[in-house]
């Protein structure tokens, strides 16, 4: 079952490679025995470096269910999920992942994933890409207005 | 200067509170001292649990641009980027990130992102959202198709 899933995953990278879509990865959303969203990587199709295959059937599949938790749903991808999927993955709360490839092969194919990763475990501002915490006198100010906010609706 | 850009993200997380268009959150993009992009976090409105105000912004920005990456680009967000946001800022090269609150304020605030920053740092299967490798004999298959693929975007 998981097998049969994760080779549609798969089969859908290989046609996203030879459509001209963007990158070699491809990911179904299932609940309950049913794909209720699946997308290739549209990356250069969308110019959109976001647009990462898990990230596109999360969003769709949310379209979808009319929802922007995904409890119950579980994602099969063509390569483990890079740390903005992952990220992705925990904001729509799906249940589980099944993946094929590992990060070390994306790096082999020449993507990015593994050195996230390291990059992910640096002190912010040591970060190939730095970030710089500013002291700004207001920085509070929007998780205040949030908390005083009336029905404010957590995600 | 820096300060100054920064506030605008501000003040976009407050308002955007204020409007009811999803989390406290706000980020902006700059380019040789212009703002060519500004998003609120849009989570609620768009149904989409992918769409954090960096997210938004590094998507817009890539649209006016014409180019899925941002060199030379300068991210400023009210808040630490969380996992999601900071791979999205890797995939789309930014030059660098100035935040003002951290992953710890957010917590407080009680949204995820420290919860996922320590969850990255698990075996993937693990993990409270568990991530399981299946052995496929096509797992490399859209690696391989990839690298005999002539004129591939890389991105």
């Amino acid at each position: 079952m998981h097998n049969y899933f994760l080779q549609q995953a798969i089969d859908l990278a290989v046609d996203n490679v030879k459509m001209h879509n963007g990158g070699p990865y491809g990911a179904v959303i299932v609940k309950q025995g049913k794909v209720i969203a699946a997308s290739g990587n549209r990356v250069t199709a969308n110019i959109d470096p976001t647009a990462h295959a898990e990230v596109m059937a999360i969003r769709l599949a949310c379209q979808v269910l009319k929802n922007f938790k995904l409890n119950g749903c579980t994602l099969y991808t063509s390569c483990e999920p890079c740390p903005m999927c992952l990220g992705a993955i925990y904001w729509a709360h799906l249940d589980n992942v099944y993946y094929a490839c590992g990060r070390e092969d994306a790096a082999k194919a020449g993507f990015d994933d593994s050195f996230i990763y390291d990059e992910i475990a640096m002190p912010p501002k040591k970060r190939q890409i730095a970030m710089l915490q500013l002291e700004m006198n207001d920085a509070q100010k929007p998780f205040l207005t949030w908390e005083q906010q009336e029905n404010a609706t957590l995600y």
